[in-house]
């Protein structure tokens, strides 16, 4: 592995971001003068935390986090249009020089992304919301799915297209990877979903106790969010 | 309203479930000979109950359920290929002729769709796993981002294509719709939430006390159904 980055400018870990502070003291003595050594982790404060230590003082740690990709992994999913008009989102350490956060906004804006700066912890609690959060209940409603007897379970693949489907396709992302994402955010992911249960604890009492005012209320609330969302044009 | 269905032949109550009833005691005594009333409601069995004590003994009721739609509601939000390849699932009563079911089956395959029969009951179960509870899921993570301040509810906008998005999709769908569906589904809505809190709960214990072995467990379980699904080519 050390081999592989001998002499190379820029390093990019792209891997599971519990592996990252491992592979970065196994390659450290291999890194070159002015190297840059980048991620595309979806945590970045525990991906700082194990990595920064193990970067010689000749070479740069950027934490980087493109905001792209499907449910598939690994080189073959990729495509050219992948991070096209996507955020790549660079949470850099305050003592790294400019012309190393430079080398790393480069090669991202090259993908056609646009780039956005954000403090670590700030990028771990909103990713938290946008995406960890939304994997869990997705990973959690397909298992109590896949928990149902073969027969009641054969009819819910049939009669998947109702809106189950969706979740599946997004419970179908990388073991290793999330479980590491979940292992790596932990507070905010807790933090988050408590929030998400005070809300689904209400509708559920909600429907228990045939309140349809408050149902209706909360089904109009949540229509103004798509709205911002296709006028940011993140649709 | 009731001078509309003065001799169809077929009646379609494209309405939210919840107005079923009162359509269909107010256009009774209006219904032709042999008439037959269908609708497209996402609950069964309480459409039954509602509907089928103002049918008159010269006309039938076929309860209908098209499993298809977008987050779109309304006659504009209909297009030619909306029902093809799609199921349509009636639940008739055991007395209405078979020449009733018929009609309403006919009319379904000329959209495209594809014809099955299920039990009420077993049809409020099903849809309520693969439909029900994951809009009220999609509804309730959505609001709970409609509440956080303004600053960070920008931020989720802003990154939302990481998987919050595919929610918000979702939960934009028709308020009346949904709150009549989780009204009169109340049952096999709280008993599959039940199961589905069991199960987030065991993962946020998973994630509190760092059990990576359950956490990569289950995300490995929930890819079998993305495949079972595609193999259903309800993909």
């Amino acid at each position: 592995m050390a081999v592989a980055v001998k002499g190379a400018e820029i390093v990019i870990l792209a891997i599971p971001v519990g592996a990252c502070g491992e592979v970065a003291r196994k390659i450290a003595g291999s890194l070159a003068k002015d190297s840059v050594v980048t991620d595309v982790g979806s945590v970045k404060q525990t991906v700082i935390d194990a990595v920064a230590p193990h970067i010689p003082p000749h070479a740069y740690f950027v934490p980087a986090h493109p905001i792209a990709g499907t449910e598939h992994s690994g080189p073959e999913a990729g495509f050219p249009e992948l991070f096209q008009g996507r955020w790549c989102i660079l949470t850099p350490l305050p003592e790294t020089p400019l012309r190393a956060i430079e080398k790393v906004t480069a090669l991202w804006e090259a993908t056609g992304a646009m780039i956005e700066f954000m403090e670590p912890r700030r990028h771990d609690l909103i990713l938290g919301i946008t995406s960890h959060l939304p994997h869990l209940i997705a990973y959690s409603i397909v298992d109590t799915a896949s928990q149902l007897e073969d027969h009641t379970k054969a009819e819910v693949i049939k009669y998947s297209a109702s809106g189950f489907r969706d979740f599946t396709r997004i419970a179908a992302s990388d073991p290793v990877m999330w479980r590491d994402i979940f292992l790596n955010n932990r507070e905010a992911v807790l933090e988050i979903l408590q929030r998400f249960n005070e809300d689904l604890t209400a509708l559920q009492k909600a429907i228990r106790t045939g309140d349809g005012a408050l149902l209706q209320e909360v089904f109009t609330r949540t229509r103004a969010i798509r709205r911002a969302i296709i006028q940011a044009k993140q649709q």
